[in-house]
């Protein structure tokens, strides 16, 4: 006798996939724009440009999610994960000056988890939402053999457009420059693996400068769409470096010219308790959580010496960090540490 | 004391990562085209678009390769998932009529294997440049609570372009409209949770119609780029669909009006024999198996039945499979099962 169930004794449930793909309707419509000409469901989503570019070129980065969505998971809160890649995505396309226009996401684990798979595209579509970003795809992969149990992971891809002519350019930066930084929520997404033993050692209910572990560590990704949007109208303002993976160190240099470094002077902003908490908790060094962390600093911004107060006062809350100098031993110096 | 490698210890090897990535540049730099503004290594990359569009509309998809790639590793071809995974990208912004653009992967592993990892590109990155596609950025993570130990997944973003005017009209489709099929190199994407049971009782040298098993089960995903190209050309044609996940039961219905069906006479064409061996091993329904796998069709396309004469002549290759009926108990009879 032939088995009808053979690909679910497999691991994989196809009606189950066909189940999950309705019930994630709802949130998937509830981004849709006006330029979506094809909309999710179809083999590729389509959607217009928007009315105005003369010289349209098409913006786009993938990111994931790193370890931080074990513990939004663990701890309850799997929409944290999702809004996050959307915003981390959101400020990969701005820093080149574009505005973002359609995301599509991966989602991939063991076993499906119907609950778990809603919250996530929940969380992603409600950022998207927030930015007039519009889901046109996503993919959902159960794949027993790769992941562990209870394991997910997630990708996405965002879109945008800019005007050719407003493109950043990183290669006029020049000696003195200032490095004008903007505040970050938090780890955002990198660091996880790190900060996940911290998590497991102390609990979600420790106490972080009067809040928790789990809302320090399960703090938003903050999306900076609208102080970059703010800061590339200033004519001095040169690049954007989103502070991810690397930290400061890693990042800050992939806007400069070879021949140049940014001197930090790391008390210029106040760093979030969560790092101290890591760092005494694991004992890291203090070099070390630059490189592995943002340390408090989410976005920088290179600005002509010239238009830095103009930027300094367009955008609230952000600081002068540093200023652009001859490159020394290591690109980035931490002045201070 | 301080640690410094207190992340490297956690899982994850800034270094490592960082070399890994300098080792790809060369197969990423080898898929630029003239229309890349902002390459690899940015937060985003950049890409113009072709000349010559009136009203450009954006088409993008997001795709995995699924357990294939499972395989690809382990009998030693990890570049054939790379291949496959453009080229399943290819075909889903090809049936929306659109010309691919730029590609963006997403590559994680509990520990990323330089070797493979650059097996993978390189797979990628010959896909890319055979389609005129531009690898414009690409992630890679390290999470060991993620996968299991030595596996991988791997999944990416196409985007591509179409003039609004010349998007497909499956809402056109009518009765009596002919479904025209193109063959499949076998499994493409999908059913490889059974297709690896498979391989792992019969082996990698198990004799399948001349070949191999191996040869067999990798062979390529078939990019139907050209095909559809030609196909689109003819005025008759209204839709095509990529038959993946969920074979032509699931993916021919994603291109009909809800009030028709499609009758396809399963004898219209040459099922591989690698499907024969998968049911025969796995004891599978042959209902199951074209819920499953392709069965050798790997595209569909519908067109009005005074212009099929001329697709199929345009498309070598292609065969008439099937027509255009009004739906009854399932959106898809395969008659002569």
């Amino acid at each position: 006798m032939s088995r009808r169930d053979a690909y679910a004794e497999a691991g994989v449930d196809l009606d189950v996939n066909a189940r999950m793909k309705a019930g994630l309707a709802d949130a998937v419509a509830s981004t849709t724009t006006n330029l979506v000409a094809v909309g999710f469901g179809s083999f590729g989503g389509a959607i217009s440009l928007p009315p105005g570019y003369r010289d349209p070129v098409l913006v786009s980065s993938v990111d994931g999610v790193g370890t931080k969505l074990h513990l939004a998971i663990e701890w309850g809160r799997p929409g944290a994960a999702g809004r996050d890649l959307v915003n981390h995505g959101l400020n990969d396309v701005a820093v080149l000056n574009a505005r973002p226009l359609a995301f599509l996401d991966y989602i991939a684990s063991g076993e499906l988890e119907a609950d778990t798979v809603a919250a996530l595209v929940e969380g992603m579509a409600e950022a998207c939402r927030a930015a007039g970003v519009a889901l046109i795809g996503g993919e959902t992969a159960q794949m027993p053999d790769t992941y562990r149990a209870g394991a997910y992971d997630l990708a996405g891809t965002m879109i945008g457009v800019a005007e050719r002519s407003a493109l950043p350019h990183p290669e006029r930066v020049q000696r003195g420059d200032v490095v004008v930084g903007l505040p970050s929520l938090g780890l955002h997404t990198n660091g996880y693996s790190l900060a996940r033993r911290t998590a497991a050692r102390l609990g979600p209910e420790y106490p972080v400068g009067g809040s928790t572990l789990a809302d320090a560590l399960l703090a938003p990704h903050r999306s900076y769409l609208a102080e970059l949007a703010a800061a590339f109208a200033i004519s001095g303002v040169r690049a954007a470096a989103h502070i991810t993976g690397g930290g400061l160190p890693e990042n800050v240099p992939r806007v400069l010219p070879a021949q140049l470094g940014a001197r930090v002077e790391v008390d210029s902003w106040k760093v979030p308790e969560i790092f101290g908490v890591i760092a005494a908790d694991q004992d890291v060094s203090a070099r070390e959580m630059y490189r592995v962390f943002n340390m408090g600093v989410g976005m920088a911004i290179i600005v002509a010496a010239d238009a830095a107060d103009e930027l300094l006062v367009a955008v609230p809350g952000s600081f002068a960090a540093g200023h652009i100098i001859d490159r020394g031993g290591e690109a980035v110096m931490l002045a201070g540490l």
